[in-house]
């Protein structure tokens, strides 16, 4: 998995998504990362509640976070930049807090996967939603937990359950783009159709009438054998091309090594 | 969101999992990042194919890997080192490549949440599954992309793709755990039941007496009124204990600051 797949030539998704509020996060590459993993999937718009180390506002970025964002600059730059968690939310209409740990708190919990859609519903009906991410150590406190209309949490290893600031970021942006996007950046590259069932047969009669004339079949056992091949092929669901290909490698087998002549017509190498 | 969730007295989970194989590491704290990533969700199976920086057997692990595992070096110590991706895969029945660019290739494409379903009941028939994730900057070659069964590809923002190796690892870990498991680690620690209608008839008819009382309807406007502020509060969907602390929070409004006693019994602060 590398950076490969980005593509520049392509436009940057632009619309309405939560936003990502970290409160008091301690590290500038930890910004870095999480504006990283916010471009991943979509999400634009960065709040941050006093940063350990400050936060140069207008113009300047922290180095650290500029080079842990790998590119996201854009979303660091537009990051506004807030005293208290109370007035990074004051203009949002719904708020997610998010904790690994339970904090005895009557207030309904929620995985990524389950908040993400309806979170989709809301900012389709033009409501500002946003997400609150706690210290990197320690989380949110119970007061910031108690602004929000809902938990947060992940389904992770109990034994194991240590997500970084920037992963759990990661996770959030996942569903997010999943719920409303969901689309890989390719499927199957794939030209031809698939087999007609003509052709299948039609190849299927070929290799068998060639194994007839080899021997291959014990006596009294062509049926059975016959029927047990065809299973094996037919479980390759072969396009087309992949039908033709398949039959000229059988008569290539069966013409061996003293014909080297160019492929007839509708035979071809798999290269083809 | 932070490392406090991780419960070190609940046993890690290990399960049978998909084998992680990374080809060609680059950078040893990637793969101490990786390792820490497939802790979270129940992975425990890395093998590492010719890493870059090499990688010290039988003992001693590298210093980068292992500060940026966090905690997962049972991952790392167990980690088994092969030369090529073919000898890494051998002994296994099922393979995925992970890949950001569409390499042209006639396989099936599938999302890791498409993924891991069928991956987990292959798991639990005995399979052996692995999945293979590149270089950091150039990915799989064609030829390992060709060992596999299907491609496993991400869904990214298709103008900023650049997933790195520990998250695309956490991704598939996350897909994972969702399949097999799913479930946070903790859900609403909420011991009071759904309050019965009983109790929160009771409730309003205790309110809208005291508003009487007050003068609050305005002629005529009572039954609407009183329409409206129990549409207001049936949205609460409370439970017995917050019927109860309602109804404590209006009898001490309506008894103001002149009675300062101690609240009688079914009548309960916010905290109680």
């Amino acid at each position: 998995m590398t950076g490969s797949g980005t593509d520049r030539t392509r436009p940057p998704v632009t619309a309405p998504a939560p936003v990502i509020i970290l409160v008091e996060p301690q590290m500038a590459e930890n910004i870095g990362m999480c504006a990283r993993a916010m471009a991943n999937f979509g999400l634009s718009e960065m709040r941050l509640v006093a940063p350990r180390d400050g936060w140069p506002s207008g113009g300047g970025l922290k180095k650290g976070a500029t080079s842990a964002a790998s590119g996201a600059t854009h979303i660091l730059e537009n990051a506004r930049l807030f005293p208290s968690a109370a007035e990074a939310i004051a203009d949002l209409n719904f708020v997610l807090a998010t904790t690994a740990r339970e904090r005895g708190q009557m207030k309904r919990v929620v995985t990524p996967a389950e908040a993400m859609p309806p979170l989709a519903q809301r900012i389709a009906s033009s409501e500002r939603v946003g997400i609150l991410f706690g210290r990197e150590r320690i989380g949110l406190t119970n007061e910031e937990i108690s602004f929000a209309d809902a938990i947060l949490t992940f389904p992770v290893n109990p034994a194991f359950a240590s997500l970084n600031l920037a992963q759990a970021v990661l996770l959030v942006g996942y569903e997010w783009f999943k719920a409303t996007n969901g689309e890989p950046p390719f499927r199957e590259n794939n030209p031809s159709p698939p087999a007609t069932r003509a052709t299948v047969l039609s190849m299927f009669d070929y290799l068998e009438g060639e194994l007839d004339q080899c021997g291959f079949f014990p006596p009294g056992k062509k049926q059975i054998m016959t029927a047990n091949l065809r299973d094996i092929l037919h479980r390759l669901e072969m396009t087309e091309q992949e039908a033709r290909t398949l039959r000229g490698v059988f008569k290539s087998l069966t013409e061996g090594p003293r014909r080297r002549g160019a492929p007839k017509a509708g035979e071809d190498g798999p290269g083809a």
